[in-house]
């Protein structure tokens, strides 16, 4: 019967009797009751705290989830009408699938009791053995919808890179792999202690100086952005993309304003994915957020300023990644920076989201229809060794970076822990691409992807009844 | 004076007061002093606690709230060009003249002193007779808006069913008795004990087996559902929607990516909707949003099976209908199921949307532009007989279905209520659509069908300035 | 050092600590241990409260944070394709540079300690002194996120009326003054104590009868009206606004759906405009959520009727315009007024934004492409006045409006209030346009603007690949 059940419940009932109550004042003190016959170190403030706990987290972890809107549209507006339908069925599906993989597999890879020396855990499949009826267990089914919605943020950040020609079976295998396997393992490593404690301590936070990736530029964004990188060098560029001679063209996408409600959405759920990764409800969560929010102003900033300076014009898809940018750079340090740095880490950030872009466009030739990989890729891997540097003493996490006075030592965990990652992510990426290769094709056959994979995988279009001149 | 106060605060001035101090420590503690002259009963842990329950609330009132423009958008972008100015005013209609109505006499109807037996309350019109000035008073204010979002819910599904053909009178007017009267009373037999306690108890809470609904799958969705039902069976399909020879015709959406944010709005919401249902800020609601979120994920996997078998291709509109038919099934029973039913209950729900959508559209021959019938009224049917089989015994609600040993009890219970909200609602709704019919005429004529009602009723484009095609 | 810490934390690792202890359950009580090292009067429920408040105060900003993408789909959507991607990224921009000015200078000048008697705040420049280690030091960090995203709320108001035709640097200098001195100053002077308390307390809080705007209605949405208003003034028209013998033409925005998406995300993010202006989790946030939804409803229900009446047609721009009003007039009353004078105040907003909309269109022939001048100008200026009629003994405030025998005082104090704060904004928004104008030229060339201001100045479309056709 434990696969029916996975976890049960042991004190039922509360809520309900509590609503079914005689008074509305009995409906609101069902938790209080409760204290009575818990044990004596079960006080009341203890209780009230992790309820709040519980609540924040959750609330947060809904943030976060709405994230993935923000995902699609950034993904939908910077690409082609043509294959609007096909990247939103694509996020929608990275969800889809990976929640519960992540349910029956992936959260037991990356929080369960060690195996392997850090490198994995291996206990708490379908969260099983959780005991839902205590506090302790409600917190933990909280904890694991938190990492639920931080692993859909790995895995849908990879859409987008490889969006306009990919095979949408290819797809759906990658991004399992993704949720179920490659994020946890990498996870493991940098925050395996968070449900279990030291029996599954991650080899990155058993290093001397340990590994401080806050809320996931390299344990997130990085991951992400890296496996998409994988993906777009093996897919080759969109056709039309680069002139005979090799000159990059810009291919524009379809819907700016979509796009730039995306980004409005994914800053608006940073703050469940950054302040919310205190999964507790304490006083540094504002903090946190002004650090976030800082940090992503000065991305835009930065950005605009840079593709001003190179372009002749203010550029509004770029300046939109360039909140993106700060974003991302600011999560790995968030609670362990002044505000100046936050401030300092998102203008560069901004600057270098607007190099990478163009580097990866006109030197490396990899087709990048969004800018997935100089975002999360690029600026996660910066922020998360920026923390060496601007991690200020005092903070969140006391640890002290080279700015500070702290040496060389947490630069070197922060190089170390951004460089295991990404060639983890790049090399699992390439690994499962290569395989979907194999087995699917990974990419569209050059008249499907003319038409449009709208039409030709998904026998429909985004915008029937709207004008549209297909571009290449 | 009383309709002029409708209640009164007893207590003012506290927080004011508080800002208004001298330090920012009094600003944060006005609810602490308030225990001082409280009875000793109310310890300070206990006005924490109600605090927290009100916050909370309130907080996934919001998210239910922001679910209208999900819906909006859900409906829009699953219709043409030519009517989304009409849908989207009808969608901000149903909301803006509900939530007053709710207010002045649904409120009461639905939660109110009984009469009779259990068949509609009738106390609290306006509020009146509560005391703002105390936490009790307070926590009721904040429990009437969780429950007038609910109430818009329910009212809005049913725009999506009449689409493109409906004339606007006619739909402020059947809205209106939707909000008033219709959901009240249902929803009165299911949830009416849970302002007032015993004495406002419906008939479905007073079986010997309760009819257990914890968040509305019948309540709320399948009430609109049905009603949705009975207004596209009455006012008959859009022009060009059957060939002569009585063959369904696809009418494409006229933007596909808004109806997908329409949809992660929705998902996003509906972790207000589920979790926020035990309107206390306790630990189920960690638990409760990882049941919601399975199902929603195993609704789209198991709708793009079914039309990928079916129709050859991965559907995007059908995999997000998937999505919204698993949130709605596994509404009733979120408390009650353990995870792997939660993952069943949302799997076959996915299936079930397709089937349902093939059936009314082929079979039946009713025409519904959005599959609201079939996602509301039929995946909240499913849904709640669905917690006849799998309520599992130890989570929230301690009740057993059929498949835990529960017995038939419960599933004769879910069968019975689940009728009986259909009976009525589609009964309600049949006549109050008659009525409207008698007074306004419930369609438009034919010339304002196919020239669009956003110019004929409205005087205006939603898209001006771009290039548009009238399909039909 | 201290530029580079700003304010450092002296308790730090708590958390870090925390989540790398050896069971979940220590997770969950950073903050209990807290307290056995605090003060004695510093008992664990105030500790337990004030966690409460900064998180309520923190989502609350989070969600009027989100209001920035409520913004810029209203401008845009209500504005033409042609333009689509600078009102986007001027959006963007106000938000980007404001937060930062906001925190450097802004919030000093707005609730530091007086200079002037009662003009200005002179201190707190950079957040600096603030102990973030201590609990009333994370507060602060949370109320100057919490202030800093209503300022960006008056920032961005701006954009809409003065759209289609300003030039973008003129943009960004004018933004620039409105977050770090305009609003500011005459936020001190209605909200200057919130702080520091008496020695920062504004001269509109120190009248006989002190100034009430609960949550801004003047404060924040008055303030930028005004400043809108002098821009469109100094701007003028848009070319073909008004044919040759005055008489005003409709330019109907691009894209209504996207204007109505951006009203849902503005009505969503008010619940923590509102309620969130307690700043502490208590029981009145229920309350003042109902008012604000009830005056929201009846702000459209009043708009849908007046347009009705004046143009033969239910018109959705005015009707959605039509919330908003509602909302903006509520704002400063809604924690002092009965629900039923919420719905009035809502409803007299309704009529009024429409008749507004026309007097400041037909008459003044000034051209405010969206509306903002009156939505937010002359509504947010009517509920300030409202709040000496409405106010009702024995809310939150505990004042006396004219209707509840309160006399005259009240109402005096609120239209010196209202007015001058319309004199300053208007006044500081016409000296920095003027002086804007002198410096950059405020008006892009007729070219550019019949051309379009995406591709003008920015080198871009928004809707590539889209047929449209260019109006006028």
């Amino acid at each position: 019967m434990s696969f029916w059940t996975s976890f049960r419940m042991r004190r039922p009932g509360m809520l309900r009797a509590g609503l079914l109550g005689a008074t509305a004042l009995v409906a609101l003190l069902p938790a209080l009751a409760l204290a009575q016959d818990a044990p004596a170190e079960e006080a009341p403030a203890m209780l009230l705290q992790k309820h709040g706990d519980i609540i924040w987290t959750l609330i947060a972890a809904m943030l976060v989830m709405f994230m993935q809107a923000g995902f699609a549209l950034v993904e939908t507006g910077f690409t082609r009408a043509k294959n609007a339908n096909n990247i939103i069925l694509k996020n929608v599906m990275d969800f889809a699938l990976g929640a519960p993989l992540f349910f029956f597999i992936g959260f037991a890879l990356m929080f369960g009791t060690n195996a392997g020396g850090g490198f994995m855990g291996l206990s708490g499949f379908a969260l099983s053995g959780v005991d839902g009826s205590a506090l302790e267990g409600q917190w933990t089914l909280t904890f694991w919808f938190f990492q639920c919605v931080f692993c859909a943020t790995a895995a849908t950040i990879v859409s987008g890179a490889i969006a306009e020609r990919t095979n949408f079976k290819a797809y759906l295998m990658m991004t399992m792999f993704v949720s179920a396997i490659i994020y946890p393992i990498s996870g493991h490593w940098a925050w395996g202690s968070f449900w279990l404690g030291e029996e599954s301590m991650g080899w990155l936070q058993a290093l001397e100086v340990p590994f401080v990736d806050f809320a996931g530029s390299s344990v997130v964004h990085s991951c992400g952005g890296w496996i998409a990188l994988a993906g777009a060098m093996l897919l080759g560029p969109r056709i039309g993309k680069y002139t005979k001679d090799g000159q990059a063209r810009a291919i524009p996408g379809h819907n700016i304003p979509l796009a730039a409600l995306g980004v409005f959405i994914l800053w608006f759920g940073w703050f469940g994915f950054n302040p919310g990764s205190t999964t507790a409800a304490n006083g540094t969560v504002g903090y946190i957020a002004m650090n976030t929010n800082l940090a992503a102003c000065l991305g835009v900033v930065g950005s605009l300023i840079t593709a001003w300076l190179r372009f002749g014009k203010p550029d509004p898809s770029m300046t939109l990644n360039g909140a993106l940018a700060g974003l991302v750079a600011i999560t790995a340090g968030c609670n362990d920076v002044a505000p100046i740095g936050a401030c300092l880490i998102g203008f560069m950030a901004g600057i270098l989201v607007v190099l990478s872009v163009e580097f990866i466009d006109k030197v490396l030739k990899i087709d990048d229809p969004v800018g997935a990989v100089s975002v999360h890729g690029v600026c996660g891997f910066f922020g998360t060794v920026m923390v060496g540097f601007f991690a200020a003493p005092g903070f969140g996490g006391d640890v002290e970076g080279l700015l500070y006075g702290g040496g060389t030592g947490l630069l070197l965990s922060q190089l170390l822990g951004a460089c295991s990652i990404a060639v983890w992510a790049f090399g699992g990426g390439f690994v499962v691409f290569k395989l979907a290769d194999l087995i699917f094709g990974i990419r569209v056959s050059p008249e499907e992807e003319l038409k449009g994979l709208d039409i030709t995988e998904h026998g429909s279009e985004a915008y029937s009844g709207f004008q549209i001149f297909t571009v290449e």
